[in-house]
C-alpha cells in the first residue's frame, strides 16, 4: 500500500487542480442580472459534466490503487499518460462551453473522452502485468463491461457530433451516469 | 484512519487550490496609488469572507474525518458533491466582488452557501450510515445546532438580498463568525 | 506526528499553489526578442524574492511541525490565519512587479511581510501553548532572534518605501537572505 | 522513509500544479472550426514536450527519494531550488508556444532546461552528502550517464536555436525520449 502512496498523491494533486481550474475557467457573469448568469449556463453545464468525469476517474483510480500491491515503471508511465489526457479536459471544457452548438468542439470532447478511457484501460493492464494475473486486482477487474461501454459511447458521441452536437452530449452524459454507480467489482475490497 | 486518508488528501487539494485561486482572482490594483488599492477593497473583503468559509469547511471536515472509521461509496460521492459546490465559490466570490451592491450576485452567493451546507449535511449522514448509529462519529454529531443555524442564515441572507445586499452580507458574516468557534462536539476526539 | 499530518498536507498544498501561481502570473514576454524578456525582468526579480519568502516559510513550517506533538483548535486557526496572509502574496508580487518604482505597492509588500511574520509568531505561540512550555518544540524555539529581526526589517522596509522603494527592497531581500541559513534551533530535532 | 514524506508531498504539489497550469495556459481555440484547433497546435505540441519533462522529473524524483534515508537542510534548499526552475517552465512553454519559430524563446527554453538539470544534479549531490557515500542512494547513482547527456543536449539545443529553432527542438525532444526509459539504476530499489 505504501508503495502506491506517492502515485496516488500526485494523481490526486493533478485531479484536484483540474477540477478547480475548470470551475475557475467559468468566468463570473459580466453583469449583475439573472440574464447575465444565464449567459454562463452552457459553461456551467459543461463544467458539471467534466466535474463528473474527473470525479469518476478519481473514484475508480482510488478503488483500483487500493487493490494494487505492486507498481512498476510501466505503471508509473501509464499513470502519467492518463493524467496527460485528463489535463487537456479544461481546454475541451472551455471550448465546448463557448461553442455548445458546434460540431468540432463537441467531437473533440468525445475524442478526448475516448483517449482518456483508453489511457485508463492501459493503466489497468499495466497494473495487472505488475501484480500478476492471479493477483487480487486482476481477479477484481475481469470483465469490465463499463469500461468497454464507455469506449463505445465516447466513439458514438464523437460520430454523432457530425449529425447534431445535442446527440453527442446525450452519449457523454450517459457515460457519466453509468459510472455514477460505484464499481461493484472493486468496492468490496476497499471497505 | 488509513482508510480515509486519500479522501482527506484529495479534499485538501481541492480546498487548497480554491483558496489560492480566489486570492489570485483579486487582481493587483491597476494603479500604484492608495486609491487604486481602495478600488480592490470590495473584492478583498469578499475574499476574506470566502476564505473564512473554506477554512471553516476544512476545519470541520478535518474533525469529522478524524472521527470516521469507515468510508463507503456513498461517502465518496457525498464528498465529491460537497467539493463540487465549494468549487463554485471562486465564481460567486468574483461576481460579488465586482457587483457588491447588486441583488442577484448576493443572492447567488447565499444560495451557493446553502447548497454547500446541505452537501455537508448529506456527507455527515452518509458517514453516519457507513459507521453505524452507535459509532464514535454518530454520537459526536448528535444535535448539530450550528449546522441547522447555518442553513437558516444562508436562506435568510438569500432572501434579504432582495431587500438590500448589505443585510445579506450581515447574515453570511454571522455564519462565518459562528463557525469560527471550533466544534466542541468533535474537538475532544481529535486531540 | 500523525496528528499534525493533515495540517502539514493542507499547508503544503496552499504553499505549492501560491508558488506556482506567482510564477504563472509572470506572463510570457509579449515579443520574441531579448528586449521583450527584459521587460519581464522586474516581475521575474520580485518573483524570485517572493519564492524565497514562501520557500522559507515552508522550510520553517516543516521544522516547526516536526517538533510539534499536539495540535489544538487554536493551532488550526492560527495556521489558517498564516495561510491567509501568504495567499495575498501573489497579489502583492504582481503589484510590485508592475510598479517596481512606486511607494504604495512597495509599502504594501512590506506590510504584508509584516502581517505574515506576525501570523507565524502567533502560530508558534499557539503550538507552544498546546504542547506545554517544557515541550520539545517550546525549548527549541526560545530566543527566536531571526523572527524578531524579520519584524523589524519588514517594518523598516515599509517605512523606507516612503523615502525610496529601492531601500525597502534591500530590507526585504535582507530578510530572505537571513532565513536562507536554516534554523539551527530546530534543525537537529528533525534529522 | 517517513522523513522524506513531506518533501515529496510538497514537490508533488508543485509539479502537479505546474502540469495543470501549463495545460490551462493553452487557451481553448478562438473559433469552433478545425482550423481554429490547428492554430493551437504549436502550443499543444510544446505542452506535450513540457509535460514529458515534468513527468520525467517527477518519475526520477520519486525513484531518488525512495532510495533516500536522510534529508538535511541542504537537501531541502536544493529541492526548493529545483522547484524554482521547474516553476518557470510554464512561462517558457507559453513563450515558445506563441513564437515557435523564433530564436530567443527557443534558446530560453534550452537554458531553463539546462538550469533545471543542473539543479537536479545539485540535489543528487546534496542527498549523497546527507546519506554518506556508501549509502544505498549513492551506490545507485554512480555513473549517471543520462544526467550528463541531458546537460550536453540542453546546451547544444540552446546554441542550435541561433542556427534554427527546429534543430534545438530536436535536441530537447531527444532528452525527453531518452528519459522515457525508466532509470535502471534506481528502479530495482523501488520495486
Amino acid at each position: 500500500m505504501q508503495e502506491t502512496s506517492r502515485l496516488e498523491a500526485f494523481s490526486d494533486g493533478v485531479m484536484a487542480v483540474i477540477i478547480t481550474l475548470m470551475a475557475f475557467n467559468v468566468k463570473p457573469p459580466a453583469g449583475a442580472s439573472l440574464a447575465a448568469l444565464g449567459d454562463d449556463l452552457p459553461e456551467l453545464l459543461v463544467y458539471v459534466l467534466s466535474f463528473a468525469i474527473v470525479g469518476t476517474y478519481w473514484n475508480n483510480h482510488h478503488h483500483l490503487l487500493r487493490a494494487t500491491e505492486r507498481i512498476s515503471a510501466g505503471v508509473m508511465w501509464s499513470n502519467l499518460h492518463l493524467l496527460f489526457w485528463l489535463s487537456l479536459l479544461p481546454i475541451a471544457t472551455g471550448w465546448v462551453g463557448h461553442f455548445p452548438g458546434e460540431t468540432v468542439p463537441s467531437a473533440f470532447y468525445g475524442l478526448l473522452g475516448l483517449a482518456t478511457a483508453v489511457a485508463y484501460w492501459i493503466l489497468v493492464r499495466a497494473i495487472i502485468r505488475a501484480n500478476g494475473s492471479d493477483s487480487r486486482v486482476a481477479q477484481a477487474i475481469s470483465g469490465d463491461l463499463k469500461g468497454k461501454l464507455s469506449l463505445v459511447l465516447y466513439a458514438a458521441g464523437t460520430a454523432l457530433a457530425f449529425v447534431t452536437p445535442v446527440a453527442s452530449y446525450v452519449a457523454y452524459v450517459a457515460v457519466a451516469v453509468m459510472w455514477f454507480v460505484p464499481d461493484r467489482r472493486l468496492a468490496p475490497l476497499s471497505t
